[in-house]
């Protein structure tokens, strides 16, 4: 982007007069700065009312401007790594006016959506995945000859999950248009505790690290192609950049090369790495050193608790992270408790120590406590070799993010049937975090492999004896899984066993599990008051099935299964299957989630699903007719 | 392992009258070569009878031989990686009476199997998991007090899987007694190509990595607690080591001592590099230079043909790359027909270019050919990215490595309705490779992601006509998943269609789909020479279900589902809901694969699950008295 191009624009502040994305690059840097303040005041102003991430975006302000400043979005192609930090992203290209209406019903997503705009080039949610679509699309340039790049934005803790490397990998083997952002801040950092974690923080602090020749220079030489042309123009902008630039190996070790550490919040120095980056035509790393919360007024008078996890992510709404009394926190203090008395309990969080509330465990037993960062793959493997040596693991992860763990989960624990325990949080609808977070494959997915056993309690008390029971009753791979948030306040009238409870009825039989086993029974309840009288069958062990279900199933002439998970491999149907071959020949009817789900309160959701109560009381009425 | 401890043993090439592996410490060099003579003779006639991966094997017995000796198994614990490399451990571990049942029924597993032998310690048989289970052994070790070691060995391949990173970035940040193996021979280098391929190619080659100081100096400035006299135990063996030894950065910066590279045929040099990587008490990760194939008399006669893959595997017996007719080369000179039309198709392997017999379109168009390495996760979303940019992109990929992309194909394919063609190789029963290779599990893996589309032809012209439709006719994800071999004799009187194919009958409706649809076939026209009259339904497009299917089902008293493949889940299953709601009242019979299957011959496990023609046969009879 050229210097020279500047041009007289509305006053910068006033986002609404702007031509976005297109007038950004026309802004002096002073601008710029007015710009980023107005931009921070709208982030905390709104995401203060909508929830959502607020420390990630407004760490990535200055990096978010300088990319649309330097890349023409969307023929230049931007992917968002996790994807909940491009808030920012989307007010500079055309979403201002929608902003307020993040993560509601209908309103913008929390994460990029392509449907929403060009703009939004990747559905990004789970982490890791950026540096591999961005090769795809930079091979589909080179391929199609579209001079434009491809550029991923990923996270440090993003960089602790493999796929990130098998990027890298495949990426630096090309001579594409692929640019990876590391976007590397002290949060990820400080969560995750490993050894490139460690490595990142030494390229960032240590003097040790400095070149005598800096990064770009150095790779002139590899690079017959370059001219002298660039060569010229890159010596006009070393001194500059020189001060900022510390050379790394190990990115060069995987074919890219390295420009970093650049201040993340300086725009003049992002304007000039990335208008490097862009002369280079080969895979370019740029390492760019972030504060997350930057700019945000409680981080910056005190730096110290802003660090503290629980703190500042009740302040800014993060929905992730609760401190009252709900699903996750019954799990983390039973565990903590537990292990308090089986010293061969261990606790595996793939970077979700406070999300899966394993913060009690981690803070009495940190000796076998274990946060591998986001590596899914690894932390189900990690947990089979504890159990090949008689320890009982316990993995807790999100329903959503078990999903990378399937492969181990057949290969590693089921076929050689290791103890492990996986304690699956988020499981069913989670709300306003949209398609990509929902849980509602870890029933079909589990239940397809063999050996396993999954229990779905209904309440916080179910959820302590599923516990007891899967640490010190089952014997080979077992799942406990548990919804988001709080137990709905019927869940006290549930009865509570480890198998299933029936309570009996004689027109229709009403089967479910987990959470809305309390809407199942309110609408018992209130088809009783209508003079319907319906069984409940609440199951507790949902994987493998009770041959003793089958038997109190047949006797009833209707059945009605309502399911919070994906229909297809789920429960229901499988239980559809038993009662077929079983001669079963009364109605049968199945109501679970067909399709990925939207963004929307957890309520919402269940009314558009037919899980309510009163969804439920209607449905039954409908097919007793 | 002391020198001074040998003692007379007896003749080391008769492995028969060795106590094992206790005797191997005792061996003086002369006598090891000896023994690696023996043992290269036994793996070569044994294997050429059996089938199985020789190269491999021929690789590490010098490398195998050492861990014995310095190492003692099983309190110390060896994790093969992939395992199919673990032929002379299981020979130098009790098992030189069995091994001419390798790969049998009832035989030895051609993977480790912790229950054949307490020395097999973790079962693997997918490529990058040893590291994470290692991992997960150190730190029981740790937590209990145990002071023995975890040694994972990883082929040079199985490194561009993430797994290794993730595993490497957990493992690195610890003070385990954590050994890493790292076996690179030229093999998986020449198929990998990559960056961290490149790498390792330059560690071994370039005298410019060779540091003034050896590593093990150099590590010890940095682990304080590493006291005199480990210091001088080191010194002294300083002189041997520092001709091989070469410092590596990557891997130090990952948190491991960096020993290597060492000559893996070379046993004194081994055992010289374990006996210093035991003295660390910390990770260190011993690289290893082996050559594939070492002392089979054809490699080292031609070693130029030796390095072409299809001769040298077709010579070794290697039952996963096949030069005859099969529904690989179908798939292969099909897509390289289609792709010479149609510019935007392109083919992504992850390091099966063979396997798949993507070899003609690598041959025929390699600017649109991607081998990825062993990095299934990366594949799935670097599809999505090229299909994003509008290319038609095809993963070839084996059933049971697909489920590594599980995560990747609902999050990054699904959700945005990418068109990523899947072409399942291995889909169904895969015979001697055993429970860790079956593809059971991709139809209920598949079935439950919203959005996809799967055919399961059951011929070689079926096959073509899906891909067609594949590429052409449908938008979104799609599969077409293929088994392994050839074509049954009877699928040429197979009808062929892109829906389903229903000849009609009256007693019994057999629906099935896929290969077996043959066995089905003929079943039919045994049950009507016995005066029996069944319909057959043989469904291609598998996935979604056609509402027109359930008419035609509604209309038989009786039903039997035959299918290749995993029974929760599974379409069986599906169908059987969908009847028992659509208020069929009919017998329903579902016979499918419950649980893992063991090593036999294909033909074999069909007989033991029931899904060969005269075992359908039988099945109806039996249903129908």
């Amino acid at each position: 982007m050229s210097r020279e191009r500047q041009i007289s624009v509305p006053n910068p502040i006033d986002l609404t007069a702007m031509n976005l994305p297109e007038d950004l690059a026309s802004l002096t840097i002073p601008q710029c700065k007015l710009l980023c303040e107005a931009i921070r005041k709208l982030l905390i102003d709104t995401v203060m009312q909508t929830g959502g991430h607020l420390s990630s975006n407004l760490g990535v302000v200055e990096l978010t401007l300088a990319l649309h400043r330097n890349f023409h979005s969307p023929d230049d192609r931007i992917v968002w790594d996790v994807g909940h930090q491009a808030y920012v992203h989307k007010i500079l290209t055309g979403r201002l006016d929608a902003f307020h209406t993040l993560r509601q019903e209908n309103g913008l997503a929390g994460f990029p959506k392509p449907t929403e705009s060009p703009h939004d080039t990747f559905i990004t949610g789970h982490s890791s995945t950026a540096v591999s679509a961005a090769c795809g699309i930079a091979d589909a340039m080179r391929i199609r000859k579209n001079p434009h790049y491809a550029i991923a934005v990923v996270g440090d803790g993003a960089s602790t999950g493999g796929m990130f490397y098998e990027g890298l990998n495949n990426g630096g083997k090309t001579r594409n248009n692929l640019i990876v952002i590391l976007n590397d801040n002290n949060w990820g950092i400080s969560k995750n505790v490993g050894a490139i974690a460690k490595y990142l923080a030494n390229i960032r602090n240590s003097g040790d690290y400095v070149r005598t020749k800096w990064a770009v220079e150095q790779t002139l030489n590899i690079i017959p192609k370059v001219g002298k042309p660039i060569a010229g123009m890159l010596k006009r902008t070393k001194d500059r950049l020189k001060k900022n630039l510390i050379g790394s190996t190990l990115f060069d070790q995987l074919g890219f090369v390295y420009l970093g550490p650049i201040d993340g919040h300086d725009v003049e120095a992002l304007d000039e790495v990335l208008d490097a980056a862009k002369q280079y035509h080969c895979p370019v790393l740029v390492h760019v050193h972030t504060i997350k919360g930057k700019g945000y007024a409680p981080a910056e008078q005190n730096p110290g608790e802003y660090h503290g996890v629980p703190r500042i992510d009740v302040e800014s709404k993060n929905p992730e992270i609760s401190t009252d009394e709900c699903y996750s926190t019954v799990f983390g203090k039973e565990l903590a408790a537990i292990a308090a008395k089986d010293k061969s309990v261990c606790a595996v969080t793939a970077a979700m120590k406070y999300g899966t509330a394993l913060q009690f465990f981690a803070a009495e037993h940190p000796n076998r406590f274990f946060d591998v960062g986001i590596a899914e793959q690894h932390a189900v493997t990690f947990c089979a070799g504890m159990a090949s040596m008689g320890m009982k693991p316990v993995f807790a992860v999100y329903s959503t993010f078990l999903q990378r763990g399937y492969d181990q989960i057949i290969h590693d624990v089921a076929i050689a049937k290791h103890h492990v325990v996986f304690a699956i949080d988020r499981a069913g609808i989670v709300g306003e975090d949209g398609e990509t977070h929902q849980g509602i494959f870890d029933v079909s997915m589990l239940a397809a492999i063999p050996h396993m056993k999954v229990y779905s309690p209904a309440g916080y008390d179910e959820l302590r004896l599923c516990l007891h029971a899967a640490l010190h009753q089952d014997k080979g791979p077992v799942a406990v899984r548990y919804p988001r948030g709080q137990e709905p306040p019927s869940a006290a009238e549930l009865p509570v066993d480890l198998r299933f409870s029936h309570i009996p009825g004689k027109q229709m039989l009403i089967i479910t599990y987990g959470r809305i086993s309390a809407n199942a029974l309110t609408a018992k309840k209130q088809l009783q008051a209508q003079g319907i009288d319906c069984g409940l069958l609440k199951l507790t062990t949902i994987v493998p099935l009770d041959a003793e279900l089958l038997t109190i199933a047949m006797q009833y002439p209707n059945i009605a299964f309502f399911e919070e998970s994906d229909e297809l491999g789920g429960i229901g149907e499988q239980f559809a299957a038993l009662l077929l071959e079983a001669g079963y020949h009364g109605n049968y009817f199945h109501n679970a989630i067909h399709g990925f789900v939207r963004q929307a309160s957890v309520n919402r959701i269940f009314e558009k699903l037919g899980l309510t109560a009163d969804a439920m009381v209607q449905t039954i009425r409908e097919k007793l007719v």
